[in-house]
């Protein structure tokens, strides 16, 4: 009996909230490798907010994904026959693989992993993307100074929770949102953030400010509504938001009515001469060098820490990534599609 | 019979758009300098829309202006006495004069002007504080490369007639916005700008977008409201914006309700990776000597023309400064105060 190569499927697209029946999930025969390809078994799939955008069929900052073919997305696997030099059977490797258990590949775009390194997993975690968006963000775009005061949205988070880490160990104050009274915990006493609110808490903008005595010097933004609605009053003078993400509204049918706060952000980029950036990574990867040097370091060091939160079977993904927008994962949120022969 | 100092005082702050009831008109005795003073003899004040700001009680950008106080403001003016042997009896000079005939200084912030290298009134004007926030706005934050769109709203204005032609200098496409159809054609066949609109045209936002074929790559705002809503839509990956007022919202005495547009931004923000810097040029003076090489130079050669709208006599200036938030100077505002003996 030959494996077959589970696939989900992006069946429609979701109006709101995805639901399950905008998922498909099939069965096709493992492809094989033409000249110059590989194939590679999925190890670990990788979830993340930013996939919201490839379902819908509005123009987001990348390609939306085609109506009847698998979802778009990055994981880890190992590759299994090769017809290319630079990838040997046994290398394992971290890839845009999709939402199914064996891709092809022809090396583009291709990260080799070394599982004595860093475990596998990371390579779409705090060694991949999200580190490195959390890692870019912040430094080049939030230029934190020590003493300042950096505020990280969804801190438990895969990006999030590296943020703050970061501005720790460049000397600032790292205060830190996110949405269960167990999230803040762990912000708060496993990855060492000077506080971490709930946003969920009905007088969470008062307690912002009172978290910020001296103000908002950096708002790492990747939730939007009303967490931003209750950092834009803070901002200091100067003040830089480096803009990944914006969960809070991918799910957004239409503009909400009631106040008009555009003319509140102007007003307050203007007279506190704020710094606004949007940012995607994919074009940053020049930065890939000095980040994972400089993180992989922190994490032998302990200065650095990660959690996941590992979903198992590919057959859930569609159900892990609905709660992903929901907020219910904890920490990075991973699908195991195989077993992950470096992990005893 | 000894000369007198007019002043306009602020008598109260504005719910909403200021009116006649605000201003008060004194005369008081002409000041003495002191030691290491000078005294100044106003000859054009500058009416800018950013004094709005410094009759309201909120923090704004810069300090208010007190209760009873002449309102601040830059101007420019010869020295009638001198206790400071940097400045001498004749010099011309650019200072924060405030809205009253004759001032004292010590020579903090003041610029010296050669009547034989530029008329005067350019110190408040295109080569001041509005010629500096144009170039160091423009070619700072909005790098604009040839051949990109560069959009500029209040096209006759002080800073936006420089930006649309630093612009042209520089290769790019330069698309104003202004509020009158003889704005418009002044901003077209005297400033070279290759398209100007109305924005009270019912149907602005489509002349805008068919204005920009390419997308908007930059655009200068310092208007907000309804001329920020058209350019939203239109703007390219990777656009950036410098922002530097926001006249439209001045007058506002409370948020708007309906839409709220605020999501729309961020949306776009981040799927087209776009920057938005709020600058204010008090605190860019440091580029103030490539600024004054660069433009003078453009004026000589007639690459660059600027349009002043002169009231006459100080007790205008509140009317002037009204109309000036509604829009109706055509060109940099200024009010002469005293004859200019270097203008025949």
């Amino acid at each position: 009996m030959s494996a077959m190569n589970k696939q989900i499927l992006l069946k429609s697209r979701p109006n709101g909230e995805p639901t399950a029946a905008n998922f498909d999930l099939v069965e096709t025969p493992v492809p094989t490798p033409g000249a110059g390809q590989f194939l590679v078994k999925v190890i670990y799939m990788s979830l993340d907010p930013y996939m919201r955008g490839r379902m819908g069929a509005e123009k987001s900052y990348a390609a939306t994904a085609d109506l009847g073919a698998p979802m778009v997305g990055g994981g880890v696997g190992v590759v299994e026959e090769s017809n290319n030099d630079q990838f040997k059977v046994g290398d394992y490797v971290m890839c845009g693989t999709g939402w199914q258990s064996y891709c092809l590949s022809d090396g583009t775009g291709v990260m080799k992993l070394d599982p004595k390194q860093a475990p596998i997993s990371t390579g779409v975690g705090v060694l991949g993307m999200p580190g490195l968006t959390a890692y870019y963000g912040l430094l080049e775009i939030g230029k934190p100074k020590a003493g300042e005061t950096v505020v990280v949205a969804a801190a438990s988070g895969a990006v999030g929770s590296v943020v703050g880490q970061i501005a720790k160990i460049k000397g600032c104050r790292a205060v830190g949102i996110a949405g269960s009274p167990d999230k803040c915990a762990f912000v708060v006493e496993e990855l060492g953030f000077d506080v971490c609110l709930n946003y969920k808490d009905a007088d969470f903008p008062e307690q912002l400010a009172k978290a910020c005595p001296d103000g908002i010097d950096v708002y790492f933004e990747n939730v939007g509504g009303k967490v931003f609605e209750a950092v834009l009053p803070l901002f200091n003078d100067d003040a830089r938001m480096p803009l990944c993400g914006l969960i809070s509204q991918y799910n957004m049918t239409e503009l909400p009515k009631g106040t008009n706060m555009l003319p509140a952000l102007m007003r307050a980029m203007l007279t506190h001469r704020i710094l606004i950036q949007g940012f995607i990574i994919s074009y940053h990867f020049n930065h890939l060098p000095a980040f994972l040097k400089d993180v992989s370091g922190w994490i032998k060091s302990g200065q650095l820490k990660y959690r996941e939160d590992i979903v198992e079977g590919i057959e859930n993904a569609p159900e892990a990534f609905m709660g992903l927008l929901k907020g219910k994962n904890f920490g990075k949120l991973l699908v195991r599609v195989a077993d992950d022969p470096t992990r005893n």
